[in-house]
């Protein structure tokens, strides 16, 4: 059978059930953005890793190693953000091909050493080997928080708000405007650093999971159409957004608009914008996010709700039920 | 400049510098087999990953899936054993090229499995994606040990005892079997089986870190040639290894007598056995030694002494300097 008949999650879901004996009870395994165990009796452990492989995450003529090394670790410190920890220390294993030379490594470390300094993680292992042909990176990264403080994707409640913390679409866009491999022109750079500079959201992670009142608490990797769809299956929840509603940058409406894009598709399919999608209690939801406003300077967009029933999205436009063209990414199926 | 022209060590040594003053008082980073970071009171815990790339580490037809799931973990779990650490979970990172199916990444991880349930260690994450031509495994391990008692590769004294906890050479040979590409018969399976299969030394290594005269620890991953070597440097030690004192299976005895292969070179060189390197207080090498025979049923085998000195490896043999002819293996200059 191909991996492409059952795809990534169908694949995990084949061999999560023979490890489950093994979980510990202090332990949560697969199945959320980082595993977490039990340190000691004020503090759990995040651990999260991301394999990204030469042409199929990053093509190499596409951004700088620079770039990569700093987009490498981001991905991975999202992940952290994610459940609202702070970052402790990466490991990185690299296989690299022959014809990558030790300036462009060097320029790969300093990238990633750049992000390590201002979120103060430490490089603390990894492995360096060599390649055939393709570059590959795994970065695995153990982060903590208060003990139960995690938010996970099956804390969702009916009546929450779903919300997130920034823009979305423009990663999808400016990864858009790579694909074409037209020159581009520095109009676009706002785009293009969208999609190769990431912003993990450390602290608005940490500042949101201090609120009981926020529930489940996801990255977004994949796009809100899949990633939103973990959450309503972890908390066997059903949601429903509203495309108006969502954050969009005036730089994703122009190209959009200059491009024949779909921008709502965009926002809404559109992988790697690394912002965090979230649920609050609707009671508390204008607390929290005048909080959040005060602290960052910037909102928590307010997209849609969760609601009793089976794991779906309905989609609203104007109030009236809209379709997307396509559900998110997945490597294997797309 | 070429990587081969610095190595995988000197590109190392270029960035570890950079992230020196990111690491806190109670973490131990790059340099060791395992990561260590305080993790309470009473234990610290160990990090350890290992990249093992398709046609670098392993040529996908010359073992079974199960064989490559079983040894990914298990070259992993060793490196948590040469500190004498016990493994808490793992996290599993795979890049799938198109022509690997649902049955060959089934029949991966029932291997995988097998060992972790044998370790009774949780598959706790992990990440699973598309790659383009060569299959990525990247495995990353979490353990803990004792607090203080985890045993580094800087602890060698001078008159310690050199000792290694089984065979060597044994992995070598298997791995020259295979590269001749000719049937195989039954009578070299011991010899595959060390190579494809490698037993982690996870309780030999907690019981000899239960020994504070137990010093310096690693696991023989490349060779006990290039192995100690990063004991001397970290030590600032030198060493004396009687090559007639190496411990050699009846098996890889015949074998190198029947192909005319040196059997002192594979196990001087020869990588991947996975025993554990230690040096031991020699006055308290007889005691630990019983103990360890009386309760493995295994002796601990003592093939030579550390001095004070440069970091070097003086080989005798019959008591007369005896030359290898390399120096262990190095992914980058080999």
């Amino acid at each position: 059978m191909k991996l492409n008949e059952i795809g990534e999650f169908g694949f995990i879901d084949r061999f999560t059930p023979w490890f489950s004996d093994l979980i510990k009870d202090h332990q949560v395994g697969i199945g959320d953005d980082c595993a977490i165990i039990s340190a000691n009796d004020t503090e759990d452990w995040l651990i999260t890793t991301d394999l990204l492989m030469e042409d199929v995450h990053f093509i190499r003529t596409a951004l700088t190693p620079w770039q990569l090394g700093y987009k490498s670790l981001a991905v991975n410190l999202s992940d952290i953000a994610s459940m609202g920890g702070s970052p402790i220390g990466s490991f990185l294993s690299i296989g690299i091909p022959e014809d990558i030379d030790v300036e462009y490594l060097d320029a790969f470390m300093k990238g990633y050493h750049e992000l390590s300094a201002k979120y103060q993680v430490p490089l603390l292992g990894g492995d360096t080997t060599k390649s055939i042909k393709y570059l590959a990176i795994n970065v695995c990264i153990i982060g903590k928080c208060k003990k139960g403080e995690a938010k996970k994707r099956d804390m969702a409640q009916s009546g929450d708000v779903i919300c997130v913390t920034g823009d979305l679409g423009n990663s999808a866009a400016g990864l858009k405007l790579l694909l074409e491999k037209q020159t581009l022109s520095a109009e676009y750079n706002f785009l293009l650093e969208k999609h190769h500079l990431p912003e993990p959201r450390i602290d608005e992670g940490r500042f949101l999971a201090s609120f009981p009142d926020a529930h489940a608490m996801m990255d977004i990797s994949d796009g809100i159409a899949s990633d939103l769809f973990h959450i309503l299956k972890a908390s066997g929840k059903t949601a429903v957004v509203e495309v108006d509603k969502l954050p969009l940058s005036n730089e994703l409406i122009t190209i959009a608009d200059k491009k024949h894009w779909d921008p709502i598709e965009l926002a809404a399919t559109g992988g790697e914008d690394y912002e965090l999608l979230l649920t609050v209690a609707a009671e508390k939801f204008s607390m929290i996010e005048s909080c959040y406003s005060e602290r960052f300077g910037r909102p928590l967009s307010p997209i849609g709700h969760i609601h009793e029933g089976e794991p779906h999205i309905q989609w609203l436009k104007e109030g009236v039920e809209y379709e997307l063209s396509k559900s998110g990414f997945n490597h294997f199926t797309n």
